[in-house]
């Protein structure tokens, strides 16, 4: 007799990115063509040695590091997201406004449980980011893809026709994963008004903020007092700091929110690590500077990016942005086929559109994701080299 | 117009430690009379300092430390948890077998992912562990309550009746949070049966394993090839090792099942804390010896428990092992007034049987939760002398 499965999590595909690495077994890279792995997005190199050392203090001096804290994250942490966002947003953000996850996953999964069960439905422009969509899929709420047009930034006014009764938020990745994209002010502004109309929540993914290459605040939203009705803002510690081992993520929202989101994490997580958020408070404290230097390697890799796809000849560059180029490819063969062939023909890891669109849209099939964050300028040059000898 | 909220969620109770910590706001207490918080199963102090010097070195010069790891944790801890699981319990449990999670907590609630679903069923006997019950109110899956007799041992015979068409699963928590009780192997035997009869699964959380009283294995249900069909064990490393501000702990299932449990972290987690995994694994290799008399020091505290209680009149012993003692008090306030008056009145801060128990039980309002592991023989006895001035 076969043990019991809830068939909404039967339907859920599997981790892609875990699938994509499995591609790899079996397959040995010569020394002369090492693996150039841009499936996710993930810092190579540990955090520096100023937040290592933090981390090592802790851990032999600080008895608290090892034990439980509170479900939505250390205090310190909370006051010091609510004070950098406030000034960062030109808005008002207090500390009890702020929950500290396991990352920004957990945010996510955290944030839309308190929102959306089963028979609802959430929107979330597409390409989406496959995790959202696991999520959705694994409560039994109906993802609703909202189709983008040139330069992959969703249409607040296309939008609105999607929704229904039954709709309960809209999702936004700003800058995108997997597209890269950096989207308007003005774009955010007209889904916030929308969502704010209609009584739904507007979810802000904002992860890769800190590799923006505009200036500024990236929206005025915060400013709005009337944020907490509608707004739903969601971070990672990961990228900026290099912390992705330590799981590490945010969530603003209102503190009615936070009450119900608290229910969750104390079941889930009961609190986040403690070591983790030491990190991550030290790095809002000390790293600005080293950040500031980061986010403008980002930008030197996302030019050599744009500049590397232009020389391919068919190819064609859809996004860039954040840690991502999402790009489509000339190849006579359909993207996940394409995708495994140049682990073994090309020594390059990428993940294939079909990840990142619904089932059967044939874009998938046409587009491929690049995690460029991982590699150097130098990286990004041969991959371009790879991609460019490489033929279908 | 007020944002969405998931009605589950809204119906699901706030976390009870939570509720309980904010009992001690503006609660003064004098340098002769400190709080004796037995509200939490956490240990107090830190790890020992080889497994602290550990998490130290790893930070500084382990790079891997703080990188994504695979979603089911280090294949070395899975592979430790295997090979120590098989010896102890006398079956064969493979490390594909074993996933690591972000605590307990998460390990239940990745399981239960994978098998219930709202409008579905699950036993749990009463008084339950409160985080089961809150994650299956959030996914609207009723938790029927088995009432457990004397002892607070449940019956399988009684049990049989409970099972539905839509029973998923029976969750069984030994040694028990919160009764403290040691299920018999016979007992535990019986509900595997009973679970491989009528084709549900059988979940065993055996997080205070370590403190078990008895000597050798707890229950043989590992020896039976067939166990991958009906069990599913769950376990956390935050007690035996002092992680608890690290959040790690175990899922051993079938394979099958774990590629769905892998869906579910990778959605809520991506991975476990790597520095976390770190340390449980140090503590696995290197602390069985000390392990060993943390819990020769647990068992004394819960003897000075059983003593204290039996000089306290009119109180009752209901359950007594694991971090905790369930009793019965005399008092003629209902538990929830009590807990509260104790923290002012008598310094101590305790959690109510309201809080294991399904609302309106008046069973709930006779009884208390004492998490005696966090204080040492000493303070049990400080506890008892204080319980025994206290006048309701």
């Amino acid at each position: 007799m076969p043990l019991p499965l809830n068939p909404d999590m039967a339907r859920t595909f599997p981790p892609p990115v875990m699938e994509a690495r499995r591609w790899l077994d079996g397959v040995t890279f010569p020394p002369d063509r090492p693996l150039i792995n841009v499936s996710q997005a993930a810092p190579m190199e540990p955090p520096p040695e100023g937040l290592r050392q933090a981390l090592a203090e802790a851990a032999i001096n600080d008895p608290a590091a090892h034990l439980y804290g509170p479900v939505l994250g250390l205090p310190a942490l909370r006051a010091e997201v609510a004070a950098q966002w406030s000034a960062a947003y030109g808005g008002e953000i207090a500390a009890a406004e702020v929950a500290i996850t396991q990352g920004c996953n957990q945010a996510f999964s955290a944030v839309m449980a308190t929102i959306a069960r089963a028979g609802d439905e959430v929107i979330l422009p597409t390409p989406w980011y496959f995790n959202h969509k696991m999520w959705l899929d694994m409560q039994g709420i109906a993802a609703v893809p909202l189709p983008t047009g040139p330069g992959l930034i969703p249409e607040a006014e296309a939008t609105a026709r999607l929704v229904t009764e039954r709709t309960r938020a809209i999702v936004l990745v700003t800058p995108n994963n997997p597209g890269g994209v950096e989207y308007p002010a003005a774009t955010l502004r007209a889904f916030y008004e929308l969502a704010q109309a209609r009584g739904i929540a507007l979810i802000l993914d904002e992860t890769y903020r800190d590799f923006d290459s505009r200036a500024g605040a990236p929206h005025d939203l915060f400013a709005d007092p009337d944020w907490r009705g509608t707004l739903v803002h969601l971070y990672s510690f990961s990228k900026a700091y290099r912390l992705t081992g330590h799981r590490v993520g945010a969530i603003v929202a209102d503190r009615a929110r936070l009450a119900e989101v608290e229910k969750f994490l104390d079941t889930v997580a009961i609190c986040p690590s403690q070591l983790g958020q030491i990190g991550a408070l030290w790095g809002m404290r000390n790293l600005g500077q080293w950040v500031a230097g980061e986010r403008a390697e980002i930008l030197a890799r996302r030019a050599a990016m744009t500049a590397g796809i232009a020389r391919l000849e068919g190819w064609r560059l859809l996004g860039c942005g954040a840690f991502f180029a999402y790009v489509e490819h000339p190849c006579p063969v359909a993207a996940p086929e394409l995708a495994q062939r140049l682990v073994r023909e090309a020594g390059v890891l990428l993940l294939p559109g079909t990840m990142f669109m619904p089932e059967g849209d044939p874009a998938g099939a046409r587009q491929l994701r690049i995690a460029f964050a991982n590699v150097g300028v130098a990286g990004v040059d041969a991959l371009i080299d790879r991609l460019a000898a490489f033929r279908a």
